[in-house]
């Protein structure tokens, strides 16, 4: 044990984990919020059901690392072998909490149920003795941390998502941070660019990234768009937001436009504080799409005071009866064309009435590609009240799902720029 | 080492993977193809790219377990660290495989690439002394496997999952299974069901739980569907069918509505494939789900033999000028309800031109409840061309995303309901 640092390595228990049956997701956030607490995390494992196994993996855990810290198997039919498994691995005994005992009895009364606990109920209070507690409001298997005699540990909590990431963010990272002394924790700010290659903005920001030291920072691509991530260790947040100011203001600095926002915020959410601040009302025309770019909005909740509808004219005879697309214009530049695209964001403005409205048309595959039109070529169009509109090409690689994915990314881009950047050039209505 | 079995440990190198940054889906994938395949999995770890590190965790994996299969740490920046830790772990030197040279420089050469191998490429064909190729066909890594004098193995992919993936099938497991002499391997059928609770389908099949050895079978709930698995263990997939054919049968006698499909198939591709088989074609009009079971449709590749197109009418003045509802019946009845629900369906086939239509309406939540019409509340309802309409009232715990993704589901389920029994009883098109 040194002071002011502490070491752990992450067990997730259950034969479904094990075999692949579940994807475990647990791990991952325990692993991202012990490192941004300033914990060191040596490795993560997945054992089964398993009693034997699961105390043997943790003894050698704690001959590398000062504590385990496991998630799942303390579920009413196998929490005896987890428990008895933990027990046996620190040389414990397991003994009844009277305190736990309760909160399960009150946990089932409020849902209605008396008369006296089940064996299973009650074999959910039984813990290994002198250990140290960790509530468990959002269900009825406590936490626990138990300590062995040579001051190594090892922490379990549930698997349910639900139960287990409060109870690790509000009692176990705290517990461990005051055990270990430690002062340091990391603070981050994440900074969302889209349109930016990873590349180019690699190019912007390398020196950065050669020479600070505190703050650290990475960039994170994921599904077209770039994060840059500022990582600065700090004893309080406040001293990290210090660390932070002048790098993010430097990073803002040298990206320029792209940046639709930091941390939580989402590109969906940015476009519609913008549109609502601007009074703008917005509706989709989609093809390939298919009701995607509609659905990305939708799904962020107040969407309704900007978001109006959406017409899908997946079949080209709804493009001209519901958009009113013209027939000649499909069939001289086919349904895949710049003209089309705009003509459908056109339409969208009209007969939804909205300010401003988007239109998706491609190719997504893996089937429909003709002479001059493969599989990920696709149109977005961005055409506002007036009938002014602009078009982007788009050729993007990988399967149906990648193309529509992106489709969806480049159509909600081309409405980022727009309204992030008053210079962008429109054609005029007279031209449509 | 005992004939006829085999037990591995899996091991994901990669701190982006341990620290949670990625989401290792990898490990999953390896622990089901291998677990199928009659190899043992006892474990599955994740470690960062730290030599010292991943040479301790394949010692100790290998005190443990016949085979340590490791993924990821092969890029040209780390490999050196892996392949040196794997090296040192079984006591080997890296040498140069020649093979492994040509089809590095092959590849490049057929992406245009000319010149000398650069320092990173050559060491990509750095491999242990003695060891089994593993040949990547999509990328320049190859993987191998490398035995320790004792018969203990460990077998390195990439992290990549389309190079691992076939890797995996078509070289590592054949390799296990003729080394170790596996005869028995795990053959699955997946029977998917819908609208049948968990509860009610274990009423009714768990007598076979109780009294089935080979094959066994496991029920699986996700996102509202429950799967129902038949895993037999045969030397062949013609003795396994042989197993399987007579439970699936009595399963299906059990269980008689709600299957949907096998092993596969998705609850939309086989909506579209009966629709397709029928002539039928599809629309769809949605408020809360804004254009997610257009989405879904649109998702299956082919699917514009049979949907047409979907209006969102997220806004109420949408609804009544692209699908006709009317005014009054809106004030009267509110959006939310069933009234809205059938008109909104009927006006999609109509002014959509389908065959039939979907439409869903509700309160998806945080906002938007008022009094005797809580959040989750949702209708959804199908119409025919001919005006004939069904609806159901759903009532749906959890936050935003669950709503509208059970309400998505809950559609879906009314339409496959209707195709698949001919009884169900439809409100006639005179009543709207």
């Amino acid at each position: 044990m040194t002071p002011g640092k502490a070491s752990v390595e992450i067990v997730a228990i259950g034969t479904e984990i094990l075999l692949g049956h579940l994807i475990d997701t647990n791990s991952a956030h325990v692993a991202r919020v012990l490192a941004d607490s300033g914990i060191d995390v040596y490795a993560k494992h997945a054992v089964g059901d398993n009693a034997a196994r699961l105390e043997a993996m943790l003894r050698d855990v704690l001959e590398r690392a000062d504590g385990a810290i496991t998630t799942g198997g303390l579920g009413p039919t196998v929490d005896d072998l987890t428990k008895e498994a933990v027990a046996a691995a620190i040389g414990a005994t397991l003994e009844l909490d009277e305190p736990s005992l309760r909160a399960i009895e009150e946990r089932l009364r409020s849902f209605g149920r008396t008369g006296p606990l089940s064996d299973n109920n009650r074999r959910q209070a039984m813990l290994p003795a002198g250990c140290v507690v960790l509530r468990n409001p959002h269900g009825t298997a406590p936490g626990f941390v138990a300590v062995r005699a040579d001051g190594k540990f090892v922490a379990c909590m549930p698997g349910v998502p639900r139960e287990m990431k409060p109870m690790l963010a509000e009692h176990l990272v705290p517990w461990i941070v005051n055990t270990f002394g430690i002062h340091d924790a990391i603070y981050t700010r994440t900074i969302h660019t889209v349109g930016i290659s990873e590349s180019l903005l690699d190019s912007k920001i390398e020196t950065l990234f050669r020479t600070l030291e505190n703050p650290k920072i990475a960039m994170l691509a994921h599904d077209g768009k770039v994060d840059v991530k500022i990582m600065a260790k700090a004893g309080d947040r406040a001293g990290a937001d210090a660390l932070i100011a002048p790098v993010e203001a430097e990073i803002r600095e040298r990206i320029g436009a792209g940046i639709f926002g930091v941390d939580d915020e989402t590109l969906e959410s940015a476009l519609l504080r913008r549109l609502e601040a601007a009074r703008l009302t917005l509706g989709t025309a989609e093809s390939l799409t298919g009701g995607a770019v509609a659905d990305a909005l939708v799904r962020v909740p107040g969407a309704s005071s900007v978001f109006r509808g959406a017409i899908v004219a997946y079949d080209n005879a709804v493009k001209t009866s519901l958009l009113g697309v013209d027939e000649a214009l499909l069939r001289e530049r086919g349904a895949v064309s710049e003209e089309v695209a705009i003509a459908m964001a056109r339409g969208a403005c009209e007969r939804i009435g909205t300010d401003l409205a988007l239109a998706t048309t491609g190719i997504a595959g893996p089937t429909g590609a003709t002479p001059g039109k493969p599989v990920g070529l696709v149109y977005v169009a961005l055409a506002t009240r007036h009938g002014e509109a602009i078009a982007r090409r788009l050729t993007l690689p990988g399967n149906r799902d990648d193309v529509r994915r992106r489709s969806t990314l480049g159509a909600l881009d081309v409405l980022w720029r727009y309204l992030d950047d008053a210079t962008v050039a429109m054609q005029p209505a007279a031209r449509g």
